[in-house]
C-alpha cells in the first residue's frame, strides 16, 4: 500500500500530515517538511503479516493518502497547464446592443460580469496565482512568468492612432472591440492590455476611460475609480520621496556633521551599525568601511551631507486630483521649517516617474533597482542625488509591492483584460505595463493575441512604444492597428476646428469627400511612420453614425494605396465585438506576415542626434533647435553618464509638429527643444517641445455635478 | 412527487429553472419569478396514471428538483444563521511564544494566517457578504446588518488608558490580547475593532500599529500599509472637495453671472436642466423652480455665486505622508490661476473630516448626508458653504463607496478583527468605526464580546467614545478596560521625564514602590472619570519584564480600592492570549454587572457650557477661559444652528490638563480655549486647547532606512 505511492520531496513539502516511515523511514529528512507538518507514526513494518488495518490506522492512512492525492492532483494540474497551448474554454457574455446606444455606465451595468476567479480559471491561471479584489478584479502574481517561461509568446498587436482631434478617436474602444471580436466571435485566445486612467479627470471633464459603448471593460466604475489601488500606491511612494528630500535639506542645514552622523547611525542597544542602504551609499562614495567608528571626519562629512542644491530639485509631489491651484506653490512656510521655503508644484499622480517605472519594469528586482536610481536633484557640485542616497528605496519598493501585479478584469463580452499602469504620454511614454503584456502573451499561447494601446497619435505613442517600451521588454510586435476617424481626417483636410464642449460643425456631420481625401495625408504619413519600424499596419476606421459609405470607402481605399496591409471599417462602439470581426480577421492575417521589426535609432548616438532622428524621420521636421538650457542639460546628462538612454519626446499630440494648430502633414518646420529633463529610474531622457501641463484643472461645471451614488442599490450614477 | 414539495414564492424568486404547473399551475404568477428564469413544461397532470417518468422527464424534473434543493439549502442556511446564537467553530492558530520576544514583523511572519474566506465562514458570514482583498483581508458588506437586525447584540467593551507616556501604554495590545484570550482560550465569541493607522508615521518614527509582540493583527505589513485602500479613498475625496473650492472661487471671480449660469446649467442636446444636486441648492435658497429658463437675474446670481470668503476656508488638502514642508504653503501661484493666491496647508490624511465621518456614520445614506453637510468655509455674508453647495456630494460618496465597508483580518491566534477608520484623537474623536462595532456585535451573538479601543487617555478618547460615538450609534457599553503600566504610573508619581528615542532612566527599570504609589492618583482619577458614565471598569496592568511582583500587586490593590471592579496584570505581549486569560475572565464577570450608562452632558446646553462640563468634571479644571476668537466662533456656530452638537476637545493627551508637563492629577487650572472649530459633517464642535499639529514630520533618520523588500521572497523587512 505505502510502497506503491512514493513520496516525492515536493509532496512532503506541501503535505500538512505525513505518515512517518512510509515508504523509507530513513530517507525522509525532516528539513524536507514544511514547518508545522504533523508526523503520524504508522510504519508499514507494523502492518506486515496482518490481514487488514484497524479503524484508526485506516483513517490515518486514508487521510495521508488523501493529502498525497490532493498534492499529486495539484501538481499534475500545474504540469499540464504549463505544457499545454490551449484554446480557452471561455464562457463569453452575450451582448444585445440597443439603439440608440445607451450611456457607458448603463451599458456596463446592464451586463453581469463573470466572477473574476471563474475568468481566471478559464484562461489557465492557477488558484494561487491570483489575488482577488472584490468580485470583478484580481491581481495576478508574477510567479506565473516563471511557471510559463518555456511557453512561446502569442502575437503582439499595438493599437495606435492618426493625429487626433481633442475629442480622441477611439483607440481604447478599438482595442477592446478587437479582443471581443477575436475571442467572443472568432474563438481565438486574446487579451487586451490597457492603461489605468487617472481618477482626476473622471471627476473633471473627461469622464471614464474604460472604452465606450459596446466595447468596454466592466464594471466601468471599478475601472475608473480606485481599481486595486495602484495609483494610490504610486502617490504614496512619490510623496514619501518628496517629503524625504525637503526634510533632509532641513536637517542638513540645521545640524553639524557630528549631530547628523549620530542621528543617521545611532547607537541601538549599545551597538552602532550602518543599515544596508547606508553601506551601499558608502560604497558609491568609495568608502569601503563597515564599522561606523572608523570613518574619518572627512568621510563622515561626505556620508552625511547629500548637499542638495534646492534649485535643481526635479522631484515633485503628486495628487490624483485635478487641482490647478497646486500647479505652482511655495512650501515650507511654517515656523517649524525655519525659513527654508522654496517654490514647488504638484503634478497629477500619473505624471509621477514612479508610474513610468511601473510601466517599464520587468520584475520586482528590476523595479527596486529603478526606484533606487531615480535622480531627484543635483548636489552643489552638480552630481546627481538619488533615492538610494536618501535611503528610501526599500520603503518605496514596499509601498509598490502589490502595484507591480497587473489587474485582471473583463470586457462586456467576458474576455480577459489587464489594466496596469498609465504613464503620461508626453513627459513619459504613454503605454501600459510591460509585465501585463508579458503575462498575457504567455496566457494566450502561441496562436493567441495580445492587444495593447499607445497613447496619443502614432508619431508619439507608437514611436515610444517601439523605441522605449519594446527596448525595455525585448518583445517584438507583430502588427500595428492604426485607428482613424472620418472626423479627424476631415479636420486634417482643412475642416473647422474641433474642441471639447462645443457642438460639431456641419462639415463633420454631413458628407464631404474632399475634406476626407485631403485629410488622408495624415493617415498616409502615420502609415509611413509605422513602416519605419518594419511592422505591418492595418487601418481601423472607427465609424460614426454620421459617416457615409462613400466616405468610409474612400478612407479604406487611400489607406491601402498608402501601404496599409488592410483597412477595415468597424462598428464595435454600437455593435460590440461583432462590429470588429472584419478587423480581427485582417489583424490575424497581418500577423502571419513577415515582420522585420527594428528600432529607429541606436542608443549609442548622442542625445541631440537621437532627438534629431525622431524629429526628422517621424515628425517631418527640417531640423531641431536646442535652447541654451536644453543644450546645457544635454551636456550635464551626458557628463553624468546618462547619454545612452532612449528619448521620450514631450510634444503636443494635436499636430505632427510642435504647433497644435498645424494639422495634416506640416513640413519644413524647425522643432524647438526648450528644455531637456530625465527620468533616470524609468530610463529615458525627455526633451520638452513647448510647455507641458502636468496638472489638469476643474472647469466651471465639473463632471461631478452628475455623479451620484444610490444609497439603497449602491449603484453609481453619472459616470460616462 | 411534485405536490410533496410545495413551492414558496421566495424559492421561485431564487430558482433559475421552474417546472411550470407544479404544484398549482395557476397559482404561480410570473411576477414572482426572477427575470431570466427558464420555465419547463412538465405538469403533474401529464404524468398521472403512468408508472414512471421517461428519461427526459426524469432529467428535467431532477434538474428542477436539484435547483429547488439548492435554493432550499441556501435559504435554510440563511435562516439558521440569522436565528442562531452560535458558538463559533473557530480553528484557532497555535502560538509558541519565544523568549526573548522577537520583532513584531518576525512574529507576524512566523504565523500562517487562515485564508480570510475560511475565517469569514467560521464566524457566520455568508459568501455574498464578503469581498475578498487578497488572501488575508476582506471587506464586509453592510447588508449583513439588515439580515441580522433581529439578533441581539453582544457585550460591548471599551479599552481606554490612563494618561500615557509619549511611548504609549499598550491599549492596542491589550485589545488584541483580550480577544485572543476570550476566543482562543475561553472559547467565547469575540471581535476586536481597531483603527486603521496612518501610513505616514509607519515610514517616519512610529513604525507599525497592529498591536505588538504576541498580541498582533496579522499580516502586520498588510495592516500597516495600504490595507484595502480606505485612507486613499478618503484622501481622494478630501482633495476633490479642496480642489472644487479653489476652482470655484477662480471661476466666480473671472466670469459674469450669465457666463457662470450658462456653464453651470448648460444646454445639452437642446435641453437645459438642473442636476439633482443643483435642485437641492435651489431649494435651500428658497427658489422653488425647476425650469432653468424661469429664474430671475437675482435668483441666477444667488444660485451661481457661492461667494466664498477665502479667509474663512477651513477645508485643507491632505496626504498620507509625513511631509512637514506642507504645514503652511501658498497655492495658486501659476499664471493660469490669475493671481488668486492664498495661504493653505496640507494635513495628514487621517486628520480629514471625512475620516471622522467614516468613523461616525451608520449607513451609506447617512454617510452621503454627512458628506453633503460638510462646511468648508463661510460666504461673505457669514453663512456656511457646504459640499452640497459645491455640487460634489455624490462624487464624494462614490469615492467612499467601498471604504464604508469594514475590513476583516485576524489576530495571531486566528480570531477575527475589524479594522475600520482611524480619525485623529485630538481634532477628531479618535475611535474606530461605528459600523464595524455594529456588525461585530451581531456576529458575536448575545453572549459574545466586541472589544474596541479609544485613542489617548480615558479623559480624551473614552470621553469622546461615550459622548460622541455612543451618541451617534445608540450603542451602550458594558465594560471599560482601563490600561495602566508601572512605567506611566511612576512618571505620574514624580519619576523623571520619559521621551521617545532616549533610554529609560533607572527609576523605570528598578523597583520603586513609592513612585508607583504616588502615581496611582492618575489611575484613580481615570477610574473616577469612567464612573461618571456609569460603566463598570476593569484595570488591566500591562506588565513589562522589569516590573516587580510587589509593584504589580500594589497597583492592583490601589485600583480595586479606587473603585475598579477588578484589576488584573496581563502578559499578552510576551505570552499571547494566554497572558490575558485572567483579564478576560474579569471582563466577562464585569459585563454581567449592572451598567447604568449615561452621557456626561445634554446636547441642549450652550456650547461654552458643554466645554465647561468636560473641563471641570473630566479634566479637573477650575474653569475655562475662552479667547475672543473662540467666543466669536461659538457665537457664529450657535447663530448658524450648530449649537446642539457634541463637543470634541482638542487637548494634549500627555496630561489631564492642557500642560503636557503636568503629570499626576493637576488641579486648580483654568483651561484656555484658544479657538473653536467645527466638523459639521462628522457632527461635532472642536475647541482647541493650545495648538494641535495635524502634520507630522520626518526625523533625520526616518524608519524607512531599515525598511526593505526582498525581491525574491517578496517579504517585507524592517517594519516594527
Amino acid at each position: 500500500f505505502f510502497d506503491s505511492m512514493k513520496w516525492k520531496w515536493w509532496e512532503l513539502q506541501l503535505a500538512d500530515v505525513v505518515v512517518a516511515g512510509s515508504p523509507k523511514p530513513d530517507s525522509v529528512p525532516v528539513s524536507w517538511l514544511k514547518p508545522g507538518t504533523t508526523i503520524i507514526n504508522c510504519s508499514p513494518d507494523s502492518l506486515s503479516g496482518r490481514p487488514s488495518l484497524n479503524t484508526t490506522e485506516t483513517a490515518v492512512c486514508s487521510l495521508a493518502a488523501a493529502m498525497r492525492m490532493q498534492n499529486m492532483v495539484k501538481n499534475t494540474e500545474r504540469w499540464i497547464q504549463s505544457q499545454q497551448l490551449r484554446k480557452w474554454d471561455l464562457r463569453c457574455l452575450k451582448l444585445q446592443p440597443l439603439s440608440p446606444v445607451p450611456s457607458d455606465i448603463e451599458i456596463s451595468r446592464a451586463q453581469s460580469p463573470k466572477a473574476v476567479d471563474v475568468l481566471a480559471k478559464e484562461i489557465g491561471l492557477l488558484t494561487d496565482e491570483i489575488e482577488i479584489y472584490g468580485q470583478t478584479k484580481a491581481k495576478v502574481r508574477l510567479s506565473l512568468l516563471e511557471r510559463l517561461k518555456d511557453q512561446p509568446d502569442g502575437k503582439y498587436v499595438l493599437v495606435a492612432g492618426i493625429t487626433p482631434t481633442p475629442l480622441g478617436e477611439g483607440k481604447s474602444t478599438v482595442t477592446i472591440g478587437l479582443v471581443q471580436a477575436l475571442t467572443a466571435h472568432l474563438k481565438i485566445n486574446s487579451f487586451a492590455c490597457l492603461r489605468q486612467p487617472s481618477q482626476g479627470p473622471t471627476f473633471g471633464v473627461k469622464g471614464g476611460a474604460a472604452g465606450g459603448g459596446y466595447a468596454q471593460v466592466i464594471p466601468m466604475e471599478e475601472f475608473n475609480l480606485h481599481l486595486t489601488g495602484d495609483i494610490h500606491a504610486i502617490t504614496a511612494a512619490n510623496n514619501l520621496l518628496a517629503a524625504a528630500i525637503d526634510a533632509r535639506i532641513l536637517h542638513e542645514n540645521t545640524q553639524s556633521d557630528k549631530a547628523l552622523y549620530n542621528r543617521l547611525v545611532p547607537v541601538v542597544k549599545g551597538v552602532r551599525g550602518f543599515s544596508s542602504i547606508q553601506l551601499a551609499r558608502l560604497r558609491r562614495l568609495g568608502i569601503n568601511k563597515t564599522d561606523p567608528e572608523t570613518l574619518t571626519e572627512e568621510e563622515i562629512s561626505r556620508f552625511v551631507r547629500l548637499d542638495i542644491d534646492p534649485s535643481t530639485i526635479t522631484w515633485q509631489r503628486v495628487v490624483d486630483t485635478n487641482d490647478r491651484f497646486l500647479r505652482k506653490i511655495t512650501v515650507g512656510q511654517a515656523n517649524t521649517e525655519k525659513g527654508f521655503v522654496r517654490q514647488a508644484q504638484f503634478d497629477i499622480a500619473v505624471a509621477s516617474e514612479i508610474m513610468a517605472i511601473l510601466a517599464l519594469t520587468t520584475s520586482l528586482e528590476d523595479m527596486k533597482e529603478r526606484l533606487g536610481k531615480i535622480v531627484v536633484a543635483n548636489d552643489k557640485k552638480g552630481e546627481p542625488v538619488t533615492a538610494d542616497d536618501l535611503g528610501v528605496t526599500g520603503a518605496l519598493a514596499v509601498l509598490m509591492k502589490d502595484a507591480i501585479k497587473p489587474t485582471l478584469m473583463q470586457t462586456l463580452e467576458g474576455t480577459p483584460v489587464f489594466v496596469h499602469a498609465g504613464p503620461f504620454a508626453n513627459i513619459a511614454h504613454g503605454n501600459s505595463s510591460i509585465l501585463a503584456d508579458k503575462i498575457a502573451l504567455k496566457l494566450v499561447g502561441e496562436k493567441g493575441f495580445v492587444v495593447t494601446e499607445a497613447g496619443f497619435g502614432a508619431d508619439i505613442g507608437m514611436e515610444k512604444f517601439f523605441n522605449i517600451k519594446c527596448r525595455a521588454s525585448g518583445l517584438v510586435p507583430s502588427v500595428v492597428v492604426l485607428v482613424a476617424t472620418v472626423r479627424a481626417l476631415k479636420m486634417h483636410g482643412g475642416g473647422p476646428s474641433v474642441s471639447a464642449g462645443a457642438p460639431l460643425k456641419k462639415e463633420y456631420t454631413e458628407e464631404n469627400l474632399q475634406l476626407v481625401a485631403d485629410g488622408c495625408c495624415n493617415l498616409q504619413k502615420q502609415i509611413q511612420i509605422t513602416q519605419l519600424f518594419g511592422v505591418p499596419v492595418v487601418v481601423a476606421l472607427n465609424v460614426f453614425k454620421t459617416d457615409t459609405p462613400a466616405e468610409v470607402d474612400l478612407v479604406c481605399k487611400i489607406a491601402k494605396q498608402s501601404g496599409a496591409f488592410d483597412a477595415v471599417p468597424c462598428s464595435h462602439w454600437s455593435d460590440g465585438g461583432r462590429g470588429a470581426v472584419k478587423l480581427a480577421q485582417a489583424v490575424e492575417k497581418a500577423a502571419n506576415q513577415k515582420s522585420s521589426f527594428k528600432y529607429l535609432y541606436s542608443l549609442e548616438l548622442p542625445i541631440a542626434e537621437k532627438i534629431r532622428v525622431i524629429a526628422q524621420k517621424v515628425y517631418g521636421a527640417k531640423d531641431i533647435e536646442l535652447s541654451a538650457a536644453a543644450q546645457s542639460q544635454i551636456d550635464r546628462y551626458t557628463r553624468q553618464g546618462f547619454g545612452k538612454l532612449p528619448i521620450c519626446m514631450a510634444k503636443t499630440h494635436l499636430s505632427l509638429s510642435h504647433q497644435p494648430e498645424r494639422k495634416g502633414v506640416p513640413t519644413g518646420f524647425i522643432l524647438p527643444i526648450s528644455d531637456v529633463r530625465a527620468s533616470i529610474g524609468a530610463g529615458f531622457i525627455y526633451p520638452l517641445v513647448g510647455t507641458m501641463s502636468t496638472m489638469p484643472g476643474l472647469p466651471t461645471r465639473p463632471c461631478f455635478y452628475d455623479i451620484d451614488l444610490d444609497p439603497v442599490t449602491e449603484e453609481v450614477k453619472g459616470l460616462f
